[in-house]
């Protein structure tokens, strides 16, 4: 059985790249009358911490989804309507993410603090979303997916994004009171994604495995 | 049959990807000295929503014809320059769709608002045009086509895409009376390919097996 | 014998796609302050023709660069470090056609005319010096071409190039004298190699289909 | 033997492109009100020098760890999540590379060399740290890679990279000294890696040759 699905993955795969790449232009140099030596640089950098982490954070956060993107396509084998229209709402979110990460580095620092956090965690929530709807989609009529996958596989990859969903929200709800605490979940979640990915992985080599046998 | 047009459908894919997430580059951040607290930027961004909506139209906009294009190439094996050229002039108007939406994001509130709906609609005119002619160029000469097309599909297709043409001429004569027409004239059109784009799949799958047969 | 080309191409692609997609960029939409109504927008329009032309000018000779670049490749077959860095330096020229871009667009019209047509045909003829040397170095080892291709093909791909080197000097010594001569030279081959592309094509058809007998 | 990492490479070039053609970007065109003629534009041009300097410094520079990225991947046939990170942080470092060659463009010339030029020799230092960890962690099991490659092999590419380190932690050290050192030191690595990469490609050759006998 042919796989049907490579030129959605080139265009998604090209659209994670540039998303990732573009957060770049966020990190703005400074302009040459406010600078007059090294030490100026220095100084302007230490302030502009808010802006890296912002880009460090949203980059790999990106990165984990397009590893989490590959992971779930390789199971589809064939793609209708509304799995393109799912895909499309992931890439529409990934091609976002630059904006909140601006507001991020901009205002993370500040009175507008809670308020940045909460868009910035919210697009993590509609994410989560949007991939809990293309497995849902995708893992919905089986014919879809890789021929011989288990129901032990599908409901492990559909775990492991729905256990998110509480916690992105959870996320939300503390930016509202300690924003830190939300950018700290949102790394934790990436941990433990950027750790069980290897795990599903080979879950999916054991079924291969067994279907050879 | 070997299928000559991968390296086309590359390229295109990339600059559809490009165009598409180039697009949140309109989505500004509030200078610094605006924004003392939450309250101010949260009513900065709502003052910002021709901003949100130019930019959730474009890239759905963008996207669903990049489905299009998928579908089209589907049916294309062979190339010739008519075709490279028909093509290049879609990938053209694709690629400016950026500086109407950026125009819409800022005057779509005020004085200018037919003035720039009129270009905003008057782009997907002429990508409707560049379409028609593609499918036109392609069609003419059924060896350039998948083996074993059918008429009936061939003409579904040209159909599917004739028809757009005398609604986005509306939408474009709209622009000068009630602009937010328009703009509901091509969301509307959106969820008829979107919708439409689902059936005309099916009855080449349909083709093929009875091919097959 | 297997295509060892096929990872260059992939990125070479990329670096076209962009390139010719990053130049929308230099339109510039109006400061909101400038603009009070819809005829207001229309005459800051019809003012920045410069930006439009450099723009449609660049879009149509990257993209044709990128058929070439295509044609081209579809002769090699191996490569060796002098192809790779050959490609890599009409990638690094391709990819700064649009600073030239943005130079003509903002001083075509006015006293810099002169230098900054000088300077965007200039590019210009260091890429078709790029062209030629790239195929310079993959054509004079036969074994990295295509196999079976013709001596013939080989010198007609030559010429091709060849030619273009003069004309692209006349049009940089034009630029001093009379600016749109330059341009209008540019636009000419353009149509040139649009056209001359087909042949060439047809011609690698002749030559596979005299391998088969 | 299927290769697993096709998607792998396809985004990590797709991140390479957009990574080096946004380098243009920093190449800044003057405000119309600064330039009355062509005589100011070429005056203002010949004061950006450190700008172009910088955007060829780090043009070939990413093009080059893009020809490296190349050469590993092809003896890399299967991954786990180790490679797969490795690889992110290897994309995460390529993708600011447009950071500090903006501020290497600006205040190169002038009181902050020296930390610009630390900062940008710097991102150098980290980069060539990650394809080490990429090698060690790929080449540290045999099963991941190209089936037949030999310990020879293995071991000369890890020297290319190894020695590499020190070499940049020199120029690091430079920076703070005589900046231009340092940056003729980095051109000298490429210069060694441009060449090196023939070698090591034919050494691979010979190896499949052994294979076959």
């Amino acid at each position: 059985m042919e796989k049907e699905t490579v030129r959605i993955e080139g265009f998604s795969d090209a659209v994670f790249a540039i998303a990732v790449t573009l957060l770049v232009l966020e990190l703005h140099v400074p302009d040459k009358d406010s600078i007059r030596n090294g030490n100026d640089l220095v100084i302007f950098m230490k302030n502009q911490w808010p802006a890296f982490l912002a880009f460090i954070l949203s980059f790999f956060s990106v990165f984990i989804m397009w590893v989490n993107h590959h992971k779930i396509f390789k199971q589809i084998y064939s793609r209708n309507s509304a799995i393109m229209f799912a895909n499309g709402l992931i890439l529409f979110l990934v091609s976002t993410v630059s904006y909140p990460t601006a507001l991020l580095a901009r205002y993370f620092n500040g009175e507008a603090s809670a308020v940045v956090v909460a868009i910035y965690t919210g697009i993590f929530v509609l994410i989560n979303f949007a991939y809990n709807l293309l497995w849902f989609l995708a893992s919905r009529n089986k014919k879809l997916l890789r021929p011989g996958i288990t129901d032990a596989a599908i409901k492990k990859i559909r775990n492991n994004y729905l256990y998110g969903f509480p916690i992105y929200l959870i996320a939300l709800l503390f930016s509202f009171w300690i924003p830190l605490v939300s950018l700290i979940i949102i790394l934790g979640l990436w941990f433990f994604w950027a750790l069980s990915s290897g795990k599903i992985e080979m879950n999916v080599t054991e079924d291969r495995n067994r279907k050879i046998k």
